[in-house]
This record gives structure tokens, C-alpha cells and sequence, in this order.
């Protein structure tokens, strides 16, 4: 047996009627119960960035795990808008008590706290997503692949039916069953304020129901055939529909958008991407995947090739999706004032 | 069908094998799915703090509860161990949603958050109590008398066996059968310290798993024997028992305590108390009652009232508890330097 929260319905599912998926799909379940799952992630900043800095930002981190560490964790790297570099760290833990230990001794956090970071060459910041398990859901394109929050103890990939038609991110998500997901802030976003950061240490507060998702691909040791039509194919739509999210702040709820791309223990690139958002209302998310080319264009795509390779599909794709809760999510040390969700909710 | 949340347990219970309960008890049910509650305290303070004042500040928060307004809402009283005089409203939701847009918009929260509040006459706080449905649990003598979260729609008391042993408030606990909810910081109270606070707004950060637990007696209409011995007997003994918690501090783990006395539309005291305290961990509320003679004392006598009127007590006790998430779960507002969790939390 495996655990999973389910409620009765108070609002109706998406679900068509007898729908039976095109493609099959899968999504994470622990085999012990995980009332509660935390993903944070931990970003070193500079507009010059070399490796031996990065690598020993992670280095401090990984020290720092011995006690009350995560259960997992992985190493990425991005190029902003503001085109600065920016080292993360990605950690996931199952239990909060061991988190909030780790928080509150660890040396990294120590190091963190330390005033003397809001003066140094690089910027640090750090940003939380610590949710109750029915404000989650998961779906991986094959159950072999352990990333992200599958990589902690217990979990395994399930194969799943409720998938492959508009609405069932929200479906798999088990509190959607009595909670519309509505942000209290309704569908426009926030006046976008670039705030004095350079310097200072800054928080983000932010609102109730804001979507973080975490959304990747896997080509590691994929075969020609599969490889050419990831670079010449799967991998362009991906980057315009990313592109098409963070020119339409508005129009799509789009907060904040990294492209990250895992490292390789000497810094090097591995064949494997994510994109970390976050979105103002779930609600503005499916507008986006329901109906603009740019998400049409890379869902039936992916959906051709699953059905041109079946299992022999070399490229795994999949994502992690948390419904927050309000709080303090994000503290931002020396960085530029773009950085992740600062210009929208900076406490003043 | 009731709703409830139970998961397979990975932590013993604390429940003897075979055992039977000596007295009836409840908890309360839902008829619907309630993945989420909410208890908010808000406070008026001043050491001469008249009736029209008080009142005054009671219909402020009402006036403003006509959209996204709380479930169910109860005006007290208390003089804390400052001489301060605080008018309390505490008001419940079931939806989140629609606690987070009444934050965010309502005519209380406007007048709450402007700067004048800073420089008046009296104080005003606020103590804010959100929670997964798995980490709350309540208890009632009677299924009869509706009280608290009870009085939200929807809500029953329903007969339990978990009860009348040493931990049963934690069985009751939904996530206690896999989380040892212990505090990250350990049982050793933070420093005390006073902040200044007067003519300020200071908001406090408090810890994962600390212990909210509002705890009360009910004994409106109770014929003259029980009345007597009420007075006589049960309300001197819980008064020991809160003295006792409020002045050992570091032994008990509790971080604030009011004795709060509901109250008539017209500011005249119900015959109905209650207690809000915030305990750093549960264990350390256990000890207390597991083996301090001022609440085997409590107890016993509830037990022995039980057991001579059964079914015709007239004297309702009752609790609820909630283990919180970590945050921003309090504001204050020119309110004295001891008020609440000020002592322990203030933000720096």
C-alpha cells in the first residue's frame, strides 16, 4: 500500500467523463504517510560567477546537512533576466521538525543570519515552499527517473488516470476536491515595485494559494533519434512558452521564472532542465496550458512522441506542483533587485 | 458520515491496550471535508478600558465580517498580569480563502493596519492560530452545548473512546501517529525579554509545533448544587492549576496564559470561562497534567462530578488544541511590553 490524502468532493472534478488517458502517466506516493513536504531553495548570485564559487556555496550547504538535513537535494544553475548567474541548491525535506532544526542551527544558517552577508561581493537568497500533502501533486511521463521530491526515501512512481486533459494538475491535487484554489488576491497581479536591494536583507511575504511549480525534462543518455528531436523540438517550444510566461506577467499570473539546469559534481551541465515558477492563481495556469500556442504547441508534442516510442521513450518529463500557504517564503541578501519574488511582494 | 483525517501510525499510541474510558466524551465533527482551520484572537488593551470602548471595538470587528466574515465569533474579557484590561473577539474559519481575503481587504484590517493605531490611547493585537485539520483536536463533557470551533457550521460532537488516559490529547491528534511534534527548540523557553513596545507595532515569529490550547468550563443554568460546587470547588482548583503555569514558566513550557471570561451583549460576564495558552511543546503540557498535583486535582474532581451525575451534569468542559506551523502568527499595536508572545517572540 502506499499513501495518498483523498477527500469526498465538494467541487467537481475536470475529468471528462470516461476519459481514459492518452499517453501513461505517473505520479509520486511515499509508502509511510507524509503529512507535510518541504522544498527549499537556496540561491548564491553574482553577475560574474565562477565555478569555484558556486561549488563552494554548495560545498557549505552539504556540510551543513550532517544534521537535520534533507532528504534530497540537487545542484542547478541559472542565468537570470538581469543576466546574472545564480547557484541552487534545491533541498527536500518529509519531516518539518527536522527542517525547522536545520533552519534554526545549522551552520549554513548561521552563515545566512550573518549581517556581514548583506555586503559581499554576491548576493544569497533563499526561497521555501512548505505545504500540507493535499496542497501537492506530481506527474512523471515514466516511473524510472527519480528527480525532484521523488528522489526522498519511500517514494515511488504510480501510474495514474487522472491525466492527459486540461484541468488535471488540479485534479491530482487532493484538496482541490473542497478548496477552489482561488488567490485572495484575485487574478491581477501586484504592482511590480523594484525595491532598493543591493545591501540590505529583504523579505518576501506571500499570499495564500500562490502556485509554485517545479517542471522538468530528462534526456540523459537518450539515443540519436530521440536527442535530435529533444534539441530541434521538444526543447524550442519549451523555451517559448517559457519566454511567452515571462513577457505576459499579467496576462498569465507568471511571478517569478527560473530555467535551471542541473550540474554535474565538477560544475559541468547534466541533460537535464527545470523550470522553477511561480504563479499568482492555479486558475491562470491552466489558461495557459488549455489555450495559448505556445503550451498546445509543447503538450501535443510530447504527447506524439509518447505515442511514436511508448516505452521506449527516452526523454522523461514531469513536475511537482504545491498550493502555498501564506508566510514569509523568501529572504533575499545583497541581490538584485529582480531577483525571484522581490519586486512583487518585498515586505515594506 | 463525519469527515475525519486518521493515517497508519509510525509512533505508538499512548492509549493502554483494553482501555476503557471512565467518563463519556466528544470530539468534534464535520459533516464536510475541512482540510483547514483558523482561530484568530483580536485584542483591545488599556489598563481603564470602559464597556463603550470595549463595545465599541467588538462591533468594529463585526461591522466588517459581512464579506468573507469569519464561521462563528465569541466576545470575552480578561485582566492580564499587567493590570491591562483586554477586550477579546475570537473569530473562526473553515475556509482559508476566505480568512485571507478578509485580511486582506476587510475595514478592520484597514483600520488595523494604519500607522495612527501606533500613537492612541490603547493597545491592539492580534494572535493568529491556522492549521491543517491533522494537527487539531478537541474534547467535550457534552455533546450538547456548542462552544469555540463547535459553533461552526457543519460541526458535531461525536462520541470518542480516545480519551481519559495520559496522552489522549495527543492521540487525538491526527498527525501525532507519524510526527513526535516536539519544538525545534527543544523544552527550554527562548530568553525573556521585554521589548519596548509601547507607541510600536511588533510582530512575533513563532515556532513550529508550538501548542495553542484554549481550554474552558461552561455552567450557565446549573442548579444551585452544582453551581455551588462549581464555585466551591472546580473553579479554585483550575485556578491553581493556571497560577501555577503562569509562574512556572520554564517548567511548564507556557509561553503566555489569559483566563478569559465570555461575555452578554451588554459586557456583563457569562457564566462561561475560557483559557488561551501557548505552551512551547506538548510534552511539557503532558508532564503538567500526568503528574503535577495541581492538575491531577482538576482532574480528578471532573471525573468524581462525571461519575456522581452523569448524563445530568450540568457543568460543560471542554478543549481544543492545535500543534502550528512556523510563522507570523501575531501582531502588536502600542500594546504593553508583556502582552501575549512578546516576550518570547518579538521579531528583532
Amino acid at each position: 500500500m502506499v499513501f495518498h490524502v483523498s477527500y469526498p468532493r465538494l467541487l467537481p472534478e475536470r475529468r471528462p467523463p470516461g476519459h481514459q488517458p492518452a499517453a501513461p502517466r505517473f505520479s509520486l506516493r511515499w509508502d509511510d504517510p507524509v503529512p507535510f513536504l518541504t522544498s527549499d531553495y537556496f540561491g548564491l548570485q553574482g553577475q560574474d560567477l565562477g565555478w569555484s564559487e558556486q561549488s563552494a556555496f554548495f560545498e557549505r550547504l552539504r556540510a551543513s546537512f550532517s544534521e537535520h538535513g534533507p532528504d534530497a537535494h540537487e545542484i542547478m544553475r541559472t542565468t537570470d533576466e538581469h543576466g546574472a548567474i545564480n547557484a541552487i541548491l534545491v533541498a527536500y525535506w518529509l519531516d518539518p521538525t527536522r527542517h525547522a532544526r536545520w533552519l534554526a542551527a545549522s551552520p549554513f544558517m548561521v552563515w545566512f543570519r550573518d549581517p556581514a552577508r548583506e555586503t559581499e561581493a554576491h548576493g544569497i537568497w533563499r526561497e521555501t515552499i512548505a505545504v500540507p500533502y493535499d496542497r501537492h501533486e506530481t506527474i512523471y511521463s515514466a516511473p524510472g527517473y527519480a528527480i525532484g521530491l521523488a528522489r526522498t526515501p519511500k517514494a515511488s512512481r504510480q501510474p495514474i488516470t487522472m491525466n492527459g486533459y486540461f484541468g488535471a494538475a488540479r485534479d491530482r491535487m487532493p484538496v482541490s476536491a473542497v478548496d477552489a484554489l482561488e488567490s485572495p488576491l484575485g487574478t491581477t497581479l501586484p504592482p511590480r515595485r523594484l525595491p532598493q536591494s543591493a545591501g540590505r536583507r529583504l523579505r518576501t511575504s506571500t499570499p495564500l494559494n500562490m502556485i509554485a511549480i517545479r517542471s522538468g525534462q530528462y534526456w540523459e543518455g537518450a539515443g540519436a533519434e530521440q536527442l535530435a528531436d529533444y534539441h530541434d523540438n521538444l526543447q524550442p517550444k519549451l523555451m517559448r512558452g517559457m519566454q511567452h510566461l515571462v513577457e505576459h506577467p499579467q496576462e498569465t499570473g507568471t511571478l517569478s521564472l527560473r530555467i535551471m539546469t542541473n550540474l554535474n559534481e565538477d560544475g559541468s551541465p547534466r541533460a537535464e532542465t527545470s523550470v522553477l515558477a511561480h504563479v499568482l492563481d492555479l486558475s491562470q495556469l491552466e489558461a495557459w496550458a488549455r489555450s495559448h500556442e505556445t503550451h498546445l504547441d509543447i503538450y501535443r508534442h510530447a504527447i506524439a512522441m509518447n505515442r511514436l516510442h511508448k516505452e521506449k521513450r527516452e526523454v522523461v518529463t514531469w513536475h511537482e506542483v504545491f498550493a502555498l500557504l501564506p508566510g514569509l517564503t523568501g529572504e533575499y541578501v545583497n541581490c538584485h533587485c529582480g531577483t525571484g519574488l522581490l519586486p512583487y511582494f518585498a515586505e515594506a
